[in-house]
């Protein structure tokens, strides 16, 4: 069933592309932006991403079937705090975190006895920021990871499976614990790294770097503040991500000994074989 | 001057793209190819990349002006020794490897007094493999860097200077010794380290990996043997590259602790800042 009012708590990039990916969808939608910035609101009204612009967080949910945090996650506890006081009867809560296990605690901790929070972690994004780049398609055969608990209201489950399904979205569902420890490996992980890597060079050495560097270190352009919430909400999975790769990195230590060549073209090779059998998943 | 017969030795991926690019501005030219394999000859021919093809490097090389060594760098010193006494007078030896100090001391040594050796890197290549992915614009644009010693000869230089400026590269001249250290911090580093990275994803993980992984992990699908020569050649580079990717997650892990939460905002930032103001430069 559409909904007849949708409120996006943040309208840059993830929550610019759901307004604009929803109203394709729901034309009779009212698609509702909260923002701190009103420049931001403004630029969100001007690419009819929403259709109605609110400073406040409280405004922006009154009366909203469904209410999706689009914030970096270090804000979320502070928006839930807020916006639990005004949610409608039967309202939804759900987010597009990238971290699963603090958002949803705080999410069933926060809601009142008559709205509903389930976890989602649409797996869309870019390093690209603000809503200047939102695109109605960043969602299409994407992933969407739903995190529901014991405390998860079936209903409520449907309904959010459903609304990310009616943006093009494939969705599927595991524990916020699960989904932290998987999501970091081929996610958060691999950001701590791309930005190590950037740190690491020398002015000399960076006017060398071809397709092949700029590809693998494209994530370490996304947004710091954004990145930082993710990381340390995460941080023992990254940090156990850090351990497992130091160990993949004494290994590749020794490979490099001139008598372990043979061995290392089979590491090597089966980092190709796995990597070339990769389509996108999430 | 344009050449008259241009010797690639190895026409995979790089070999017939060059093949097909010097055609392209010289058409004159009659273009030779060496392969160990000889349907990959056959391939090479039928794309017109080559115009004869000789499964004996000796062979390929009789009356060129320029010789090109395409194959992994495992293979050059052996080709080298093969193709010595038969090198016409005034020959020029260059190479496409991605190291240089071994090549270029191989190459010199190697030489007879009548022909020359000049080191060069094309900072261009792909993960595709093989003389069917072969592209006449693979070089265009990109950067060549040419590694010339006090014994290179300055004609000699110059020549292979300009053929490849004459396939629309840039090129920039340093010692192999600089080069090997710095190509290492942008390139062979980086692919050993999406080769852990992909090494270390258990099965449940993977389906989860969305763009940004595949564009970080992208160069790990690369030849194993072509790696395996690279990283075992420039051994030394790589460990030190390690070293200091390690000393960079030792910060990232002091970084993950609430408290530090400004300081891994502030690191965050950089790396972005870093990242983002770079363009395509090898």
């Amino acid at each position: 069933m559409p909904l007849r009012r949708l409120s996006i708590l943040g309208v840059g990039l993830l929550g610019g592309s759901l307004g604009l990916a929803y109203r394709g969808v729901a034309s009779d939608c009212r698609i509702i932006g909260y923002g701190h910035r009103r420049s931001t609101l403004q630029a969100a009204l001007d690419r009819r991403a929403i259709d109605e612009a609110y400073e406040d967080p409280a405004e922006a949910v009154r009366g909203a079937d469904l209410v999706v945090l689009c914030t970096p996650v270090g804000l979320f506890e502070e928006l839930l705090t807020r916006i639990a006081p005004v949610l409608s009867p039967g309202a939804i809560v759900t987010d597009v975190g990238s971290t699963k296990r603090s958002v949803v605690s705080a999410g069933e901790r926060l809601m009142p006895p008559h709205a509903r929070f389930v976890g989602s972690h649409p797996m869309a994004g870019s390093e690209k920021r603000g809503v200047e780049h939102a695109d109605p398609r960043l969602f299409q055969g994407a992933l969407c990871i739903l995190t529901p608990t014991p405390r998860t209201d079936p209903d409520a489950l449907a309904t959010v499976d459903g609304f990310w399904r009616s943006l093009g979205m494939r969705t599927a569902t595991t524990t916020p614990e699960d989904h932290d420890r998987r999501v970091c490996d081929v996610s958060h992980l691999p950001h701590a790294v791309a930005a190590a890597m950037v740190m690491l060079q020398d002015d000399e050495s960076l006017p060398l770097a071809g397709k092949g560097f700029l590809d693998a270190t494209r994530i370490a352009a996304g947004d710091g503040a954004l990145w930082r919430d993710i990381l340390t909400d995460n941080a023992d999975n990254v940090r156990a991500g850090v351990a497992r790769l130091r160990e993949r990195l004494d290994e590749l230590d020794e490979l490099l000994d001139p008598q372990r060549e043979g061995d290392l073209k089979v590491w090597l090779d089966d980092a190709a074989r796995r990597r070339s059998g990769m389509t996108r998943g999430g």
